[in-house]
C-alpha cells in the first residue's frame, strides 16, 4: 500500500533503471517499472534518454504504455513518437488507449503520418472513433470528448441495465453516469450508479434516471464546458450533436488542464506572452512568443520619446524635471495593472456579477483616488525635505495624483469595455496598459511642469 | 430536458420573481425556482436584495438551501448570514449540507456565533463532524476533505458490501469510490462502483479491491493535494490520519478551486496585488490590497530619480538624453516580467523538468540576446533617420541591448533562486522585477550616454 502522496525519483533509482536498460536486463528493468503509476513512469521518462525511453516503452503492457503515452508532456511526446513506426503507435498504442487521449495524439503528428497510422490501426470501431473524434475543433466539447461511455436503452429494468453494463464495461475504465437514451438514440436521462446499485432489479430505468441532464453540444467552447462543470460540480459532462444524440462524454480530467491553462493564459497576456511558452521549448518559440510584445513596448517608446521632445527647452532650462520621468510612468504602470487584473480575473472566472460598469468606476475612482492621495501625499513629504525646487515637488506630486486616478480607472474601464466588444480582456492588461500609461503620464507630467515651473 | 449548457437569467424572469416576492405568492415563486439547479439560484441570489433573497432561502428545501448557501461567492454569503438568525443556520441549512461545506460556512463565522450554532444542531453526528474539520487548517487536505464516505470492511462479500452500501447511502450523495478498511479502520483497498456492480454476490471484496492507494494524511498542503489529483487524474481521494485511519476525502470539484485559485494567485501577484481581491470587495480591501506595491514601486522611483540626479550635469549639457528614458525602463521590465512568467508558471505546474539552473540560464541568454539585438538593432535604424544626434542614437541602442539581455536573464534566475530558498517565485515577478530593472537601466543607460557624448 501507498500511503504516501506520490511516487519520489531518487537518483539511486535512476541509476539502477539506467543500468538495466543498459544491460537490457528486462527483468530487473519491469520489476522497478511495474508496480508504478503511468503518471509516475512519465516523469521518469523526462530523466531518460530517447533510445533508454524507448527501450522501456515496449517493455510495458499495451494499455499501460498507451496512458504513459498520454500523460507525456508535448515535447517529450513529440521527441518520443519520432523515433516510433506508425505500426508501433498504431497497434501498441492507439488501440488500447481512450479514444480522447488517442485523438489528441494524432491531431499533433505530421499530416502525412495521420492517415497511415489510422488505417494501421486493426479495431476498426477505435478508428472510427479517433477519425471522428479528429474532426471537431480542439478547443470545443467535440475536441474534448470521448467515444467511452455505457448507453442504456430507457425502457430496460435495473437488472437488465446491469447485466448491459457487465457487457459494455470492459472498454470504459471509470463509470460516474450510464446515460439512458431513448430508440433514438436520443439522450433522455443520467443515472447514478449509486442509484442504479441499490435499485430493485424490477425497477424500470426510466423511473430512476435523472431527467434534468446538464448537455452541451459539440460545437460548445472549451471555456464554456469547463466553467459550466465548475459550477455545476460534475465529474463527467454528456455531449449531444444538433440532434440530441448522445456522441461522448467529457470527464473532469481533461477539464482541469482546460482550467488551468485558461487561468494561466491570462497570467501570460498580461506578462506579454503572445503564447503559451514552456523552459523547455525551443529558443525561437520563446524568442517568438516575447518579441511581439517587446516591438509594441519598443513603438511606445518611441512616442514617449517624442513627447518628452516637445518639451526639449523646459528641459534644458530645469534638468532636474528629468527625474521623475521614470516614477510616473511606473506608478502610471502599476497602478494600470493591478487594476485591470482584478476586472480580468473577475470577468474570467464570472465573478463580476451584476455590479455594471457605472458603479465598478464609481468604486475604482473611490481606491485609485485613495491610493493616489497617500502616494503623492508621501512624495510631496518626502519631496519638501530633499528635492530643492517646490516647483520640482508640485510638479511630481500632482502629477502622480492624476496619473494614479486616470490609470486606475482605464484599467478598469479598458478590460470591460473590450469585454463588451468580445474582445479577450486580458489582452488590455501588462505591455498595452503600461505603454498607453507611460506615454499618458508624461504628457501630463510635462506640462504640469511646463505651468508650475513659469509659475513659481 | 434541459439540453442547453445552462440557465439563463432574464430580465423578465427577474421581474416575475420579484413580483410574487414582493406579493408573498408562495406559490408562484416556488414554481419559479423549483426546476432549478441551485447553483442557478445561487447566481438570481446576486441580483436580489437581501430581504427579498432571505424570503426566498425560507422557501426552499432544507436540502436545496444548504446547496444554494455553499454556492453562494463569500461576500453574499456573508451579507445573508449577518440577516440569519443562528437557529436557522444550524437547523435548516448546516444539519443537512455536506460536511464541508457545512465546516466552510462555520469558519468564516464571528467566533461568538460558531459556539452557539454548533450546539443548535440537533443532528450530534454531524455536529461532531463539521467541529472535527474545524481543527484543520483550511489550506491542508483536512481543511478540504468532507467525512460523508462509504467505507466497507474487508472481509466482505460484494453482496454484503451492496447490502451496506443501501445502509450507509443516504447522507453520501456521489459515490465514485467505496472505501475498504480493516479491522483498525485502517485504509486498505479502494473498490470502483463498477467493479462491485459487475461481480458475482459472493466474491470476497479484499480480492476485487484496488490496494495501490493513493491518499494523503491530514497535514498535506491544499496544492500538494491539486497536484496529486491533477497528476493521477483523480475524481476523489482518500485522506487519513498518521495512524492510516480513514478520516475523510477530498472530491475533484473542491479542488478544482484550488487549482484555479493556485493560478490565479500567481497573477495577482505579478500585478502586483497583494491579496485576492474581487470587484465586489470593499473600497478598503481594495486598496489595502494595492497601496503596498504602489508604495514599493515609489520608492524604486525615488532610487531611479536619485540615480538620474547623479547625471545632471550631463543632462544640462544634453537635455535629449531625457528623451530615451522610459523606453529604457520599460523594455528592461517588459523583457524581465516574460523571462520570470515562463518559469513562474512552469515552477507552478512543475513542467520546468530537469533542465536545470545552467541549462535555463544558457538558453535564456540566447533568447535574450536574440531579443534585444533586434529592439535595438530597430531603434538604432529609427534613430538613424529621426535622432539629430548619434551619440544619442549609439547610447539608446547599446542600453537597450545590455538591458534586454541583464533583465531577460535575472527575470530567469531570481524566480528559480527563491524557489530553492523556499520563497514563493511568483513574489519575483510583477512590481518588484519592474522597479529593480528600471534603477539598473537607468544606470547603465546614462553611464553609457556619459562615455558617448564626452567622445562623439
Amino acid at each position: 500500500m501507498r500511503t504516501t502522496e506520490s511516487f519520489e525519483i531518487t537518483e539511486e533509482y535512476l541509476d539502477n533503471l539506467r543500468y538495466a536498460i543498459a544491460n537490457k536486463n528486462e527483468v530487473i528493468a519491469n520489476e522497478l517499472i511495474d508496480d508504478l503509476h503511468p503518471a509516475d513512469i512519465a516523469e521518469i521518462y523526462e530523466d531518460l534518454d530517447i533510445n533508454e525511453a524507448k527501450y522501456l516503452f515496449l517493455l510495458l503492457s499495451n494499455e499501460k504504455a498507451g496512458y504513459v503515452l498520454s500523460e507525456l508532456d508535448d515535447n517529450d511526446r513529440d521527441r518520443f513518437l519520432a523515433v516510433l513506426s506508425n505500426e508501433e503507435i498504431a497497434t501498441r498504442f492507439l488501440e488500447h488507449m481512450d479514444t480522447d487521449d488517442a485523438a489528441d495524439i494524432v491531431a499533433d503528428l505530421p499530416k502525412d503520418r495521420k492517415k497511415d497510422i489510422l488505417a494501421l490501426i486493426s479495431d476498426l470501431e477505435q478508428a472510427d472513433d479517433i477519425a471522428d473524434l479528429l474532426t471537431y475543433d480542439e478547443d470545443t466539447a467535440g475536441g474534448l470528448m470521448a467515444k467511452e461511455l455505457i448507453t442504456i436503452y430507457n425502457k430496460l429494468t435495473a437488472k437488465e441495465c446491469i447485466a448491459e453494463i457487465k457487457r459494455q464495461s470492459e472498454e470504459v475504465d471509470e463509470i460516474y453516469y450510464i446515460y439512458v437514451v431513448d430508440a433514438n438514440e436520443r439522450l433522455v436521462g443520467t443515472l447514478p450508479l449509486k442509484r442504479l446499485l441499490i435499485s430493485n432489479d424490477d425497477t424500470p430505468i426510466d423511473e430512476i434516471c435523472d431527467k434534468e441532464i446538464i448537455s452541451v453540444t459539440t460545437d460548445v467552447e472549451s471555456e464554456e464546458v469547463a466553467s459550466i462543470m465548475e459550477k455545476y460540480n460534475l465529474v463527467a459532462l454528456p455531449v449531444v450533436d444538433a440532434d440530441g444524440r448522445l456522441t461522448g462524454r467529457i470527464t473532469i480530467d481533461d477539464v482541469v488542464d482546460v482550467i488551468r491553462e485558461d487561468a494561466e493564459s491570462d497570467y501570460q497576456k498580461a506578462s506579454g506572452l503572445t503564447n503559451d511558452a514552456l523552459p523547455s521549448d525551443s529558443v525561437w518559440r520563446l524568442t517568438g512568443a516575447r518579441l511581439p510584445w517587446l516591438l509594441i513596448g519598443m513603438a511606445g517608446g518611441i512616442m514617449g520619446a517624442r513627447v518628452i521632445g516637445l518639451f526639449e527647452e523646459e528641459l534644458q532650462q530645469f534638468a532636474s524635471l528629468a527625474f521623475f520621468i521614470p516614477i510616473v510612468g511606473a506608478m502610471g504602470g502599476n497602478a494600470g495593472v493591478q487594476s485591470s487584473a482584478i476586472v480580468v480575473q473577475a470577468l474570467a472566472s464570472n465573478s463580476l456579477g451584476k455590479i455594471g460598469i457605472l458603479a465598478s468606476l464609481a468604486k475604482e475612482f473611490m481606491v485609485g483616488s485613495l491610493n493616489a492621495v497617500v502616494i503623492s501625499g508621501v512624495l510631496f513629504t518626502y519631496n519638501l525635505f530633499f528635492s530643492p525646487n517646490f516647483a520640482l515637488t508640485l510638479t511630481v506630486s500632482s502629477a502622480l495624483l492624476i496619473v494614479i486616478l486616470v490609470a486606475s480607472i482605464m484599467g478598469t474601464l479598458i478590460p470591460m469595455v473590450l469585454d463588451k466588444l468580445d474582445i479577450d480582456p486580458a489582452l488590455a492588461t501588462g505591455p498595452f496598459i503600461t505603454t498607453t500609461n507611460d506615454i499618458l503620464g508624461l504628457f501630463v507630467y510635462f506640462t504640469l511642469g511646463h505651468m508650475f515651473f513659469t509659475h513659481f
